[in-house]
């Protein structure tokens, strides 16, 4: 039923991985100027390990966390069984690298990035994406966040990007607010080589059009390891330049807070809906490695709402909305005339 | 199977929820001296409503959330029909008063209440608790807040302390970081006149020997009325003299950052354990009044751990692990000797 992976995958996705955050690391170092990542290497009781990469207080970045992980099991969680039944009874493996970066300055959109593979049996599957998250946003940041994406995943495959896209907007998606965390990207998850697409989870009740019907795709394990790697090495070249046009722009008290009010979103978002958080917390996983995805200051205010029209407002009515941001000439004229184009 | 409920059941509880609330928000304005609440009332299109009240900024709430909610719906989601399986099916009928003030002081602690009733077909059933999260605690206060709840459960039954004090520890308990909430007080959740217990939820994995085996009561209706009469009652003697003692002292930027450190844990908390919270967005509750429980700043530090033998150390090396407050000498002698008995 599935193709056995190469004899060598685990090695090779290991290493693509660790590579992978090599250079990011070297990369945001780069673009901070100031801060440095500090490294912890960790050993799981069941298995595996990881190193846990952290930049607190840089001149750009208030806290940037870059995880490497690869971790053994006796047996997978039920609310991944449920999705891999042939996974059942099985070891797993698990490797994967997740990066969440928090800015200082309200007008440089946090980031995510997690790229992963699982072995559990005669099952393998890849899994991942990368979704921005800004709050002072401009769609001319959005449209190349998107369009790097989109060009890494055409290397692979022309389609791709149509199916990964919405699957973004569904999975990172806080139904208790009825918003979209962010501005969305690419996202997919049980990639097996055989077409299989994600069930839909207890939480949503069920799979939505963009999992189970968009969400089918018949790449190969060669494909999907080419799509990690073009992917992950998009992440750099979509996210450096919006540092870089944003970080100079001075921001307000009000604007400050405003960006901590919506990082309790973020903090909404990973704790209650997040799969990768929940996995780790199921199973043991390395609680401070896990959580170094919540940011280090965050508010919440009960009954806040928007002044109607302001970019606070255009934040919600917009901007955390599914949206067709290449091609909406409506939405691309609505940007221009209040000045959030670029 | 079920002993019927009193034919006023719903209007009963309801008017004691609703009389709770009022009390306690008076008392606690009373405390303040500066704060008000603001109230907003609310519907819900499933049928019911609440109304919530908040008080910002106040001299010593730096937010204080008390929610009354009285609301139904067609099917209970399947985390309550697993404990409960003769509620499926049927239309449900739940009314609560949820309570959590984040004082601005580090030296005063964090507390939370909630007293809540259900009807759903055959089967109705009375929870609810008080427990105490404290930052800089005093082993006094923890006895006081402790021994107020112990009196409230004895007018009803001499021996239903021993029961509620451990299912509260077990209960405010975060796994993935292995520590209690708090130093615990009472809870007890599907009380429903039957000896019947808790059954563990998926989470946990099973039923601890707190709801399993000493989660047994028999009391009755009317008892576990009363129940949630005295030990609301007890809510503002239990918790005053704490403020009245602690609120005078100065505190230094470095504790203040360990309280919102430390309230990062409470967030952790309520968004991946709390069964009141997950409930809440479940059933489509009103989120606004539902997440009043987060503070309205919070911090992540990578790493952080306190040094040894301070009393940001004693927090988690005592406090935040079961203890018998009460007769442990051992215990008392620690705190005499490191000026945290009173």
């Amino acid at each position: 039923m599935f193709k056995k992976p190469p004899t060598d995958s685990r090695e090779k996705t290991k290493n693509l991985l660790l590579n992978l955050q090599d250079k990011i690391c070297e990369g945001l170092e780069n673009s901070d100027g100031k801060g440095k990542f500090l490294e912890e290497s960790w050993e799981r009781e069941e298995g595996g390990g990881g190193r846990s990469r952290v930049l607190k207080d840089g001149a750009i970045f208030e806290q940037a966390g870059v995880n490497f992980s690869e971790v053994q099991g006796k047996e997978l969680p039920q609310s991944i069984i449920s999705q891999r039944p042939e996974a059942k009874g099985h070891e797993w493996f698990a490797t994967g690298t997740s990066i969440v970066l928090h800015p200082k300055n309200p007008y440089v959109p946090t980031v995510h990035l997690n790229y992963r593979y699982f072995e559990a049996g005669p099952v393998w599957w890849f899994g991942g994406g990368a979704d921005l998250t800004p709050y002072y946003p401009y769609l001319a940041d959005v449209r190349h966040f998107h369009n790097e994406h989109k060009k890494a995943c055409e290397k692979v495959d022309k389609n791709i990007y149509k199916v990964f896209k919405p699957w973004c907007d569904e999975y990172f998606f806080l139904k208790h607010r009825n918003e979209s965390r962010g501005i969305g990207g690419i996202f997919y998850d049980y990639q097996d080589g055989f077409g299989s697409v994600y069930k839909g989870n207890k939480k949503n009740g069920k799979a939505s059009q963009a999992s189970q019907n968009i969400g089918k795709t018949n790449l190969n394990w060669d494909d999907l390891f080419s799509l990690a790697e073009n992917c992950g090495s998009a992440f750099l070249s979509a996210y450096q330049p919006i540092i870089e046009k944003r970080v100079g722009k001075t921001f307000t008290t009000a604007e400050r807070e405003f960006q901590l009010y919506r990082r309790g979103r973020y903090v909404e978002f990973n704790l209650v809906w997040d799969r990768g958080t929940i996995f780790g917390l199921q199973t043991n996983g390395r609680t401070e490695s896990i959580l170094m995805s919540l940011p280090p200051l965050a508010r919440w205010e009960y009954g806040y709402e928007a002044k109607k029209d302001t970019r606070e407002y255009f934040l919600t009515s917009i901007f955390t909305k599914p949206q067709d941001w290449e091609n909406d000439k409506k939405l691309e004229l609505f940007c221009l005339e209040n000045n959030i184009f670029d």
